[in-house]
């Protein structure tokens, strides 16, 4: 599907099947209310589905897309470009932390070239839809034309698209790219109007001078692009990264067909906000799977009124907050699904 | 075993497995320390364990202890009494939350009923173990005699041993009792010292005039008995519940053989407190699955220095926390076991 389509295809979620979820929760044998933010969440999502259980969300499946940046240059990350590369080869083979977690949670994992550095060779689980070798710096130049960044989010969409069709009833976001912390800092600065301080953290972990100039160069980013919210694929093509852009078209596509997608850390927030742009009702869609030690993560997850449902430190991206989220999600709908009312069981009431 | 048998055989982690569990961490391919919380909690169940990496925590079984309270006739609770045995009916048909949590992560359940008011007929994965028909009322005289306290330890220990020998790897601690966060309220303030005002809460949700009659139903126990925390068998026999005693008995078989004991709400966090008065070096086996919504169960955990893995606004009990934080307690493990290390990957560090 276009971009085009996919956004006229999103819509609000659907208040009846949300007060019948909310009904269905008050006669379930448990105290009204004592299942906290999973009553919510399971609230949210009969919303999306437009249907009172909504479906149970799996299987679930994670995409990871990967991508270079040409802010490589300004050293703002001490880990080497060619890490992106060998990471990719890592998920492909099986041994990252996101495959691991991907087992515990049954879930399969389809890794995407949007835009890595260098020539990868296959595997099963690879897909080749490279838009190009890395973006340009973005603290000089625009990252990508708005035709570049146009079809990563049609590359997105069709990821989405396809993982659904093959039976997918969850979509998890899932990222690798050396220095993409510096883009998301960016791309959440311009879309919430925060300041780069309060959106840039330390990624994988940066010394203070680092840090410092990552800083300048989100400030000096905005200050070069002045972009403007009102216009989601200028400013995603001015600030943002190939797999920043490829995620957001992956959650525009789960809200398209009213799936569930759980949102993992501050690269996957980042393309949240810039979906939410594009779509508002596209936040209708969206699980915040966990709260990131990166600051920009919990202002763009604000920005959107999303809580994340876990708190555990994570700051390792490839989607392992999302997978880690995933059976949460699972469980407030099983609820739905699976408990007895009082009538039923015959359990008396207070 | 007995309790005497169970508490010998409680020995400290094991402090090589730790750091061999710190140093594998540290040469899997991702950011040291980017896993937050589930790093430490690696470490903690290889020290536990004495391995690194530890065995895969799955399968794991829920035990749901049930029991009856004197204390009901002060007016605690809105609940009739009624209610505990009928809820274990439900546990019993699988209709109750706790077995959709159960099914979410392919964990068994086994209902015990250590202390239910009447009579209950017979399931399946339903044990008669009752020890009497429900406690006296701990606001006027002691709840169990020493004996009846030890006989549902026992029972606990027992419990555990079985799932364990019937391939357990991780036990999660369940409840049901109408009225039992009353006596967990007790528990805490006597082992901690805290006052019944800080470990009160509004259990499945009381009224202004109710809870305050439930503070003062805890203060008047405290002054009553004037536990000695020194003398945990008569403290627990004087202020405590059929169920909190055999899930203390259950904490405590589960750290004897090593394995991992998720400490579910405020009756399992009560529980614990207890058997760490017993075995202070139990704690090691202890897993914190949630910040419960009842302050006690906040107040115990410090004491036991455990930080939840959930903070969801629970407030069910049944074992529910602990299920929902069984996935991020394997997904912990499998990390050591699965993720491929630096060297192996081919990938560069920073």
């Amino acid at each position: 599907m276009t971009l085009e389509t996919t956004l006229a295809a999103i819509a609000p979620a659907d208040e009846p099947a949300m007060a019948a979820a909310r009904e269905l929760q008050a006669r379930l044998t448990k105290p009204a209310g004592s299942l906290g933010v999973l009553e919510e969440l399971s609230v949210r999502l009969a919303g999306l589905a437009a249907a009172c259980p909504p479906p149970m969300p799996e299987p679930a499946a994670i995409a990871v897309f990967a991508g270079d940046h040409g802010v490589h240059a300004q050293g703002v990350t001490p880990w080497p470009q060619e890490v992106t590369a060998q990471m990719v080869a890592n998920f492909v083979a099986g041994g990252a932390t996101i495959n691991a977690f991907a087992r515990q949670i049954n879930a399969s994992i389809l890794v995407i070239d949007v835009g890595v550095g260098i020539e990868l060779h296959g595997g099963d689980n690879l897909l080749d839809a490279n838009v190009r070798r890395g973006t340009r710096d973005l603290a000089v130049t625009g990252a990508m034309t708005e035709d570049e960044a146009r079809a990563a989010l049609e590359t997105g969409i069709s990821v989405a698209e396809a993982l659904i069709e093959g039976g997918a009833k969850c979509l998890l976001t899932g990222d690798m790219g050396i220095a993409n912390t510096t883009p998301a800092a960016a791309l959440i600065a311009a879309f919430t109007g925060a300041a780069a301080a309060q959106v840039t953290g330390r990624g994988t972990g940066v010394d203070d001078a680092t840090y410092a100039k990552k800083v300048d160069v989100v400030a000096r980013a905005i200050a070069l692009h002045q972009p403007d919210p009102a216009r989601p694929l200028t400013t995603l093509a001015a600030v943002g990264g190939l797999e920043h852009a490829a995620l957001a078209g992956f959650i525009l596509g789960a809200a398209a067909r009213r799936i569930p997608v759980i949102i993992d850390g501050v690269i996957a927030a980042s393309a949240a906000v810039v979906a939410a742009a594009f779509a508002p009702d596209a936040v209708a869609a969206m699980v915040a799977g966990h709260r990131s030690v990166e600051p920009g993560a919990d202002v763009a997850l604000t920005h959107l009124r999303l809580s994340p449902l876990l708190d555990l430190g994570l700051r390792l991206g490839e989607g392992t907050g999302a997978a880690l989220a995933a059976p949460l999600v699972a469980g407030s709908v099983r609820v739905l699904h699976e408990v007895a009312t009082f009538d039923s069981a015959g359990v008396s009431e207070k």
